[in-house]
C-alpha cells in the first residue's frame, strides 16, 4: 500500500467518500500541478476566504503573505488555518439535467501555520516559488536582499491533516436515460500557457 | 459613475487597495467568466474551505449542495457564508525575485445563505447552471423530476457584501534593476476547452 495521510475526524471525507483519497503521492501531485490555493480563517467571528499561491517542498506546504493581512493574523492568533487547492478538469454533461457533474481534484489541508523565521529556510522557500515559474530562474533573477526577505512573510503548514477528493470519468446516467437524444460526455478544461508578453521596461 | 457595491467594514479591501474594485459590472464579469468558487464557513470552531460551482442570475449568486454537508449546514446555522471566486490570469516575472507577482481577478462575497425553497426558482436556477455549460442545453436534456429537484439543495446569496481585487499588467521592478539581464514579462494563463470526449454509454 502506498503512503497515506492519517485521517482525523475533521479530515475524513464524509460525503461522496468513494471519491476521497488520502494518498500522499496523489496529494503532492495535485498541489504541484496548481498555482492557486484558497485560505480560510475566522476573522472577527466571520469566515473569510482569500486566494493565495502555494508551493511545496517535501512534506511542507508554503504560502506567503503579510502579518498585517487580517486573515493571516487571525490564522496565527487562533492556530487554525484551512487551505484548499482545487482544479476543475472538466464539465461532465449527462443525459439528464440531474446527473450533470464536474471532474475535479481537490486537496484540503488543516493545521496551525508557522512563520518561517529562519532566513535560510525563507530564502530557499521563496526561491522554490521562483523555480516553480521556470526551472533555473532563481539563479538568474536579481537576488533577494535581506531587507526584502524581512518584508516577505513566508508561512509553512506541515502536510499532516490532509484529505483529497477526485472525480474523473464520464457521466453516470440512469439506465432508462441512456437513449435520450442529447450529446453526453466530458468537456475537458485545460490550463495552457499563452504567448509570453515581454516587458519592454517602459512602465518603470 | 458606474454602479458600485456599497462597502462595509468587512468588505473594504485593506491591503493593496489600489487593486480593489466594487464595480458591479466588473464583479458580474468575474463571476460569469469562472466555474469554481470556494466556500468558507466555521465548522465546530474550525475554518473550513471547500470548492463548489457558482452561477449568477441578476444580482443573485447560486451554488448547490446538501444540507448534510457540514460546511453548508454550519453556514446556515451561523448565517455566515463567505464565497471567493478567483481566476489566475498569468505569472508576472520580474527582474528581481522580490517583485514577482501574478495577475488575477478575485471576488469575495459575504452574507447569509438562503435555501431556495420555491421549486420554480430552484428549477430555473438549476437550468441556468446547465445553460452555463452550453446555451440551449437545458431544453434538450432529460428534464429534472420533482424527486430530483427535492434532492438538490439550491442555495442563494444576494450580492450585497461584495468586493473584488484585480491585478493586470507587467512587472513593476525597481528602477535600478531594469537592465538586469533576465527575461521579464507576463506568462498568460488561459483556460481552454479540450476535445470533447463523447460518452459511449458503456459505463452505465
Amino acid at each position: 500500500m502506498e503512503a497515506q495521510f492519517k485521517t482525523y475526524p475533521h479530515t475524513k471525507v464524509k460525503r461522496g467518500n468513494k471519491r476521497a483519497t488520502y494518498d500522499v503521492e496523489q496529494v503532492y501531485g495535485i498541489l504541484d500541478d496548481t498555482w492557486m490555493c484558497h485560505l480560510g480563517a475566522v476573522v472577527d467571528d466571520r469566515p473569510v476566504v482569500q486566494p493565495n499561491l502555494h508551493w511545496r517542498i517535501g512534506n511542507t506546504l508554503y504560502i506567503h503573505g503579510s502579518s498585517k493581512n487580517g486573515l493571516i493574523r487571525a490564522a496565527f492568533e487562533s492556530g487554525q488555518l484551512c487551505i484548499n487547492v482545487a482544479t476543475l478538469d472538466g464539465l461532465v454533461l449527462a443525459r439528464s439535467a440531474f446527473h450533470h457533474s464536474v471532474n475535479y481534484r481537490s486537496v484540503t489541508v488543516f493545521g496551525a501555520p508557522r512563520w518561517v523565521d529562519d532566513p535560510k529556510e525563507a530564502k530557499e522557500a521563496l526561491y522554490a516559488l521562483v523555480e516553480k515559474t521556470e526551472a533555473g530562474r532563481s539563479k538568474t533573477v536579481r537576488p533577494i536582499t535581506d531587507t526584502e526577505l524581512k518584508a516577505t512573510g513566508v508561512i509553512a503548514l506541515e502536510l499532516e491533516q490532509v484529505s483529497a477528493k477526485v472525480r474523473t470519468g464520464p457521466p453516470i446516467d440512469d439506465p432508462e436515460d441512456m437513449d435520450w437524444p442529447v450529446w453526453a460526455g466530458v468537456i475537458p478544461f485545460e490550463q495552457v500557457i499563452g504567448e509570453p508578453i515581454q516587458d519592454m521596461g517602459e512602465s518603470a
